[in-house]
C-alpha cells in the first residue's frame, strides 16, 4: 500500500499579523512545519498552532529559517557553520519545549526558505544542518528534495529522510526547483498539479520544465497555506491521490 | 553544614558586543543564569555559555526577560497571561536543548530584570510563571526574593524555590530591592556586601535601608558579573562564606 | 464654513504581512497617519505609503510609537524622557526623507497605541513629546485628544494643535477613551458612529458612556483601516459630515 | 598644501552595550561615519554621538548598513533593489534629523561592512545606492573605495565622491580589500599603516598584498575604533601624516 505525506508551512501569523489559514488546511495534511519565531510566528502563535495541529492528529515539525523577519526568511544570508548550528538548535528547541507542553512528539525538521535552497545545494550547509539535528535526536525525520545534497546530508548522519516534492512549483532538469524568479516557477492549475503529485508518487519521474526528464521522491507532498486558493488546491490533491489508492499518512507511520 | 549557591546572570553578550567576563565568573559560582536572547545573549553566545559553565561544573539555569534587547529587559512592560506564558516556554526550551546538546540538566529558572522584579510583586504575573515552569518540568528549581510572591506562588505549584538573596543591594522594609534609581540602591563596599552575606546566611535577619529589621533568605546569593568590581566582589563574598564554614553549592545539592 | 480632516493609521504591512487596505482608504480621509517601522512598517512600506499618500493629494503624518513590533505598540512601556525623545526623532527623521524623496511636505505628527494612551495622560510624557516635535520642526501639526496632557503641551510648546475626535469608540466621563479591554469600548453602528461625529463637530459635545456629558473637538476625526467593515464605515462618516455641509479639509488648510 | 580626511566609525553602542572609544577617538578624526541603528547604534547613541562630534568640530556622516544586529551588518545579504532604496533613505533620514536637531549638516555617506564591501563590487548595488543618495540631497559626498563600482556610480549619478584608503587593511591586485577571513587582511603594525598612509597620500600607488603596484587614492583615510590599539594607531598616524605637511581636514573643505 502506497502511503504519502502532506506537508505544509504553518504558524507564520505574528503578532497583530495574520497569515495563512491554518485551522482549516490542517483538515487536509498529515505533517505541520511550524514557524519558530525568526522569519515568521511568534511564541503565542507557536503556542497556538502546536496546540492547534496537536489536536487534529497532525504531526508536528519545526520550521527553521535563517533570522530575517523583515525578509520572511527568503533572502540568502551567509552564516558560518557555527552560527547555523546555533540558531538551528535555537528554533528547535524552543518549538519542541511547546510540543512537549502539549504533549506531542516532534515528527521532523524542514528548514525554511532561503536556507531550504541553499542548503538543497552547498553541501557544508547541508552537512552541518544534518549533524546538528543529529545530534539534538536522531529520531527526528529531516525532510529535504529528493536527492539534493541535504537528503544526501541526512543520510550520512543516521536521519531518516523524507523525500518531499512540491506540488505547485516546476523542477529545473537537475532536480531543483526553478527559483520564484523564474516566469514558469509556480504551477497554478490544480489539475495540472495534482497529475504531477500522481505521476511522482507512481513513476517516481516527472519533466522538468525544459523537457528533461528527471528521477522525484515524494515521501512528503510540500501544499502552501498562504495563497488564496490554498485550500481548493489541497483539497483537489488529497483527493486524486486517495482515489489513485494512495493513504495519506503521516511520514513516522511509514519512513 | 550550611549550603549556599553563589549564582550570576552569563551569557548577555550579543553578537558583536562583548559583556562580563564569563570565563573567569564562572570559578566563583555554582549556579549561571543563562541569557536566552531576548534581553541579551544570542544562539552562538547560548552555546559558547552552556558549554563553558557546564564544563567548569556550574550548574545550569535559563534567564528568561521580557523581550526587549535594546532596553536589557529592564524596562516594564504590560503583556497578558497568555504572552508571558509563551514567552517564557520559548526562552527555556531554547536554552534547554542547548544544555541537552552539550550532556548538561537544566538546574533552574530565573527570571531577568523587570520581569523578576514585577513577578515578585504582582501576583497574577507571579502565579503564571510558576505554573508554566511547573508544566515544563516539575524538577526545575525556581529562583526568587524570599517571601516575594513569585517565592509564594513556585510553593503553590510544587516547585522547589530557592530564596535568594542579593549581595549588592538594599532592601526596603517589606523585604523587597530598593530600585536601582534608588540614591543607596548598590552596595559598593566588598567588605560590607560580604558581612551582609553572613548574616543573610545565618541569622536571616537583615537591616533595611531605613533601619528595620527584615527577614530573609539565602539559598542562593546573587552576584553581578557585568561590573568592573565584579570579580574581587566575588572572590571577597566566597572567601568569607567559606572561612565561616559555609559549603558553596548548586542548589541541586541541597533544595 | 466648518472644516474637519479625516486621519487614518496607514503603512502599517511589514514585509510578507498586509494590514488595512490603505489603496481605498485613502479614497475618504485627508490625512495619513503613515508607521514608522517600529510598531509596524518598514522602509519598503513607508517608501509605497508615501508616494500613495501623496499620489492621491492626502497630507503625511508621521504615526511613531514605542518599539514593539510583536506587540504592535500596545503594550505600555516604561521609558525614560531621553529614550522617549531619541526614539521620537529617529522614526520621524525617518519618515520625513521619504516624504522629502517624494517631494511631499510633512504635516503632523500622530502617536501610536499605548504611547498615544501615555501621553495623553502623563504630564511628562506629554510634554517630552511637545517640546521634541517643536524642536524638529515648528511648523508640525500634533494630533492629540482634546484637552488632554498631549493636548495641553503641545500648546505649551506652541505647536498647532489638532483636537482629536475616535468615530468608533466610546469615552469615559473625563473626555479620556475607554481601554480596549472595556466591553463597550468599541461602537460598531455605523449610523450611531456617524451621529456622534456629527455631535463632535457641530455641538461639541457628546455622551460619555456612563452619560455624563463630557466636551469634545474635532479638528480631525480617526478613521480606522484594518477592520473588515473599514471601507462602509468610512463611507459612511465622509457622506454624513458632507451631507451636512461640512468640507472635509486636511488640518493644514485651517488649522 | 595636500588635504586628508580621517574618519571612523562611531556610535556602534546599543542599549547597554558599549563598543569604541567614540569621545577619544574623535580627537584624532575629522569625520565620523555614524551608525543608524541596523547594525549597531540605536536612537539614545545616535543622539549622543551627534551631538559629542559635532561638539567636537567633526563632520557628521551616515553609516547605514543591511539589517543585521546580530551579524553587525558583516554578513552578505541579498536584497532588491527597492529594499536597499527604502533601507537607506530609512536609516540616512533618520540621522539627519539628529544632525538637525544639533544644528549641525549632514557630510557624507559612508556603507557599513557587508554592504559597503558589495556595492563596491556590484554595479547594480552600486548605483542605486548613488542614485538613492543623489536623489536624497546632491550635496551628500559618497565615500568610496578608489575606482570601485560604487566610487564610479557616485561620479555618474554627479556625487562628490570621496575615494577611501584603509590605513589597516592589506590589498588585492585589483585594488579590493583582501577579506577579513584572509591572514594577510589586517595590518597590525602602527609605522607600517603609517608609511601606507604616507604612500597613499603622496604617490597614489601601493603594493598590494601580493607585490603588485596599484593605484589607490586617499581622500580619506580610514581608522577602526574599536580595537583596543585604536587611540595609538589614530594618532600614529595622524601624527605621521602632519609630520609630512598634510592638513588634516574634514572632506568638504576641500572635495
Amino acid at each position: 500500500m502506497t502511503k504519502v505525506d502532506l506537508n505544509c508551512d504553518m504558524g507564520e501569523s505574528y503578532g497583530r499579523y495574520k497569515l495563512g489559514d491554518d485551522a482549516e488546511i490542517l483538515d487536509y495534511i498529515t505533517s505541520a512545519n511550524i514557524a519558530c519565531g525568526l522569519h515568521a510566528g511568534d511564541p503565542v502563535v507557536m503556542d497556538t498552532t502546536v496546540a492547534l495541529a496537536g489536536k487534529k492528529g497532525v504531526a508536528i515539525g519545526a520550521h527553521p529559517s535563517f533570522p530575517d523577519l523583515q525578509g520572511f526568511g527568503r533572502r540568502p544570508m551567509v552564516m558560518s557553520k557555527d552560527e547555523i548550528r546555533a540558531f538551528l538548535v535555537y528554533q528547535i528547541g524552543a518549538l519542541k519545549m511547546f510540543t512537549h507542553l502539549h504533549g506531542y512528539p516532534l515528527q521532523h525538521v524542514k528548514l525554511h526558505g532561503a536556507l531550504y535552497n541553499l542548503a538543497c545545494c552547498e553541501q557544508e550547509l547541508a552537512e552541518v544542518t544534518a549533524q546538528t539535528v543529529a545530534a539534538m535526536d536522531q529520531d527526528l525525520i529531516l525532510v529535504a528534495l529528493y536527492n539534493s545534497q541535504l537528503y544526501q546530508a541526512g543520510k550520512k548522519y543516521g536521519l531518516r529522510v523524507a523525500g518531499e516534492f512540491f506540488a505547485d512549483r516546476n523542477y529545473a532538469n537537475d532536480g531543483s526547483l526553478l527559483p520564484r524568479s523564474h516566469p514558469e516557477a509556480l504551477i497554478s492549475d490544480e489539475d495540472q498539479a495534482a497529475e504531477r503529485c500522481l505521476q511522482a508518487v507512481f513513476e517516481e519521474k516527472l519533466a522538468a520544465a525544459d523537457g528533461t526528464t528527471i528521477t522525484v521522491k515524494a515521501d512528503t507532498i510540500c501544499l502552501h497555506g498562504d495563497s488564496p486558493q490554498a485550500l481548493s488546491f489541497s483539497r483537489k490533491i488529497k483527493n486524486s491521490l486517495q482515489s489513485a489508492g494512495v493513504t495519506i499518512s503521516p511520514l513516522w507511520n511509514f519512513l
